[in-house]
C-alpha cells in the first residue's frame, strides 16, 4: 500500500491542503506536509481560465510537470476529466502517473450545476483504474455542492456506483453538518473526503466523525486573492501593510530548495 | 502620449501593483487599478524557476499573453532582459509590444548580487527603444537593491547613462530614505521609481518627495504566500481561518468576468 493510499486509513484524517502553482505547492512542502493536492479553480484562474469547464486540461498537466519535483505526494484534480471519452481521461490520467502523480480528483458536477450521468463517471472511473491500477482515484460527487434535493440520498447512491467501478475514495464537498457527515462516513464503505469550511467544524471535529480526508479546495487560493487585495489596498490608502510577509529572500529561497 | 507615459508626469505618483499570474492581476484590474506591472519573482516562483537568472523567459512570455486581455496597460518586467544580445532583447520587447504591452522594466542587477557593466544595458536600452519607440521602457539600477558601497552616487551615475540611452524613466529598488530618495529625485532628470518598503515611507510621503511611480514589486506575491501559510496553519491548529475571503462564486466571477 502506498503511503497516500495509506494515509486515508491512519487514525488521524489526511490533511490534504490545495495548491495551485510552485510557489503556493513549495509553501506547503516547506511547512511539512508530505501530501498536496491541486485546486483546480486556482490553476484555471492562475490560467486565465474558467472552472471546471474543461479547458483546463493543458495547464493541469503542466503543473503536474512543474510540482512533480517536490519532495510531496501529489493529488490532481482533474475536473471532469477535461474529456468525455473514458479512454482519453485514462490517457491523461495515465500521462500525470508517468510525472510521478499519486492520486486525481474527479467530479461528477458540471459548471452549469448539472450532475453528470452516474453511470458515466463510472465507466470513466473503470477505465481510469483499468489503466492506473495503482493511482488512488477519488470520485467527487457534487450533489450537496450544487444545492440540490435529497443531496444525502444521492451522494450515497453515486458513491456506492463509484466505489463499486473502483474508486479509492468519494469526496463529498458542500457537506457541512455533523449529522450529514456522519451519515456519509456510515453510509460510504470506503474513505470519505470532506471539503474542509470555515464557518463549520474544525479539523478535530472531522476526525471523531470519521472522516478520512480533509482538503481545503480552494480555500488557500482564495486567502492568496483575499491577501493581493488587502495589500494592494493598504499601499494606496496608506494603511499599515501586515508585517508577517516571507522577506525577498524567504520566498527566493524557498524555490531554490526545491528547484529540479 | 500614452495614458501609462502620461501617468508617470501627473499629481500624484502612478502607483503600480505587481501580478503574478491571471488571478492576481484580474484582482488588481477588479480595484480600479489601471496600470499593472509583474513581477519577475512572482512569475519565476509560479513557474517553479529562480528569479532574475533569466531562465523564466518563456514564462514571461506567456504571462503576457494571458495577462493582454485585461482592460488594464501592462509593464513587464524582463529581468535583464533574457539574453546578453540586445537585439535578441529587442526581439523579445517587440513581441511583447505586438500582444498589446505598454512598458517594460529591465534591470542591471545579477543574480550573483553584482552589477552589469552599464554601458551593456545602456546598448540593451538603446536597441530596444530603437526597436520599439514607444514601448516605456523603466530601467533598473541596482546598488542599492545589492548592498553595494556608494550606492547614491553609482546609481545616479547609471541612471545619467541609461536615460541618454533612450530609457523612459529610472527605478532604484532599495532606496528607502527620504534623504536617499530626494537626492535621487534631484539628480535624476526623468521619472524616478521607488520600491514601495513597507516599513519605511508611506505613498503620500512618495508622493511629497516628488517620486514618479511606487512599485509594490514582490510584495502582493509574498502576502499571497504568507496567506497560504497562515491559512494552511490555521485549519491544522484548529485555529481560526480568516473569513474576509472571497468566495468560491467572488473569485470564479472575477475569472469570468475577463475572460477573452
Amino acid at each position: 500500500m502506498s503511503d497516500f493510499r495509506a494515509a486515508h486509513y491512519g487514525e488521524e484524517p489526511l490533511l490534504l491542503p490545495n495548491a495551485w502553482d510552485f510557489a503556493s505547492a513549495a509553501a506547503l512542502a516547506a511547512m511539512g506536509f508530505g501530501c498536496v493536492g491541486t485546486t483546480s479553480l486556482g490553476v484555471a484562474a492562475a490560467a486565465g481560465l474558467p472552472d471546471a469547464t474543461g479547458l483546463a486540461r493543458d495547464a493541469t498537466l503542466a503543473l503536474a510537470r512543474v510540482l512533480a519535483v517536490l519532495p510531496v505526494q501529489l493529488s490532481v484534480d482533474i475536473e471532469s476529466g477535461f474529456s468525455e471519452a473514458p479512454e482519453e481521461v485514462a490517457e491523461f490520467t495515465a500521462q500525470l502517473v508517468e510525472l510521478g502523480i499519486t492520486g486525481v480528483n474527479i467530479e461528477d458536477g458540471r459548471a452549469d450545476g448539472a450532475l453528470a450521468d452516474p453511470g458515466h463517471l463510472a465507466e470513466v472511473i473503470a477505465a481510469v483504474k483499468g489503466r492506473c491500477p495503482d493511482l488512488f482515484l477519488n470520485a467527487r460527487t457534487d450533489p450537496y455542492w450544487l444545492g440540490l434535493d435529497r443531496p444525502l440520498e444521492r451522494s450515497l447512491e453515486r458513491a456506492r456506483r463509484y466505489r463499486e467501478a473502483g474508486a479509492d475514495g468519494v469526496f463529498v464537498p458542500g457537506a457541512v453538518t455533523a449529522a450529514d457527515i456522519s451519515a456519509l462516513v456510515d453510509g460510504i464503505d470506503g474513505p470519505l473526503n470532506i471539503l474542509f469550511s470555515p464557518a463549520h467544524l474544525r479539523l478535530a471535529d472531522l476526525a471523531e466523525l470519521g472522516v478520512a480526508r480533509v482538503s481545503t479546495g480552494s480555500l488557500l487560493f482564495r486567502a492568496s486573492l483575499g491577501a493581493v487585495t488587502r495589500t494592494a489596498a493598504a499601499v494606496r490608502d496608506g494603511a499599515p501593510v501586515p508585517a508577517d510577509l516571507p522577506a525577498y529572500g524567504e520566498a527566493r529561497d524557498l524555490i531554490e530548495r526545491y528547484r529540479a
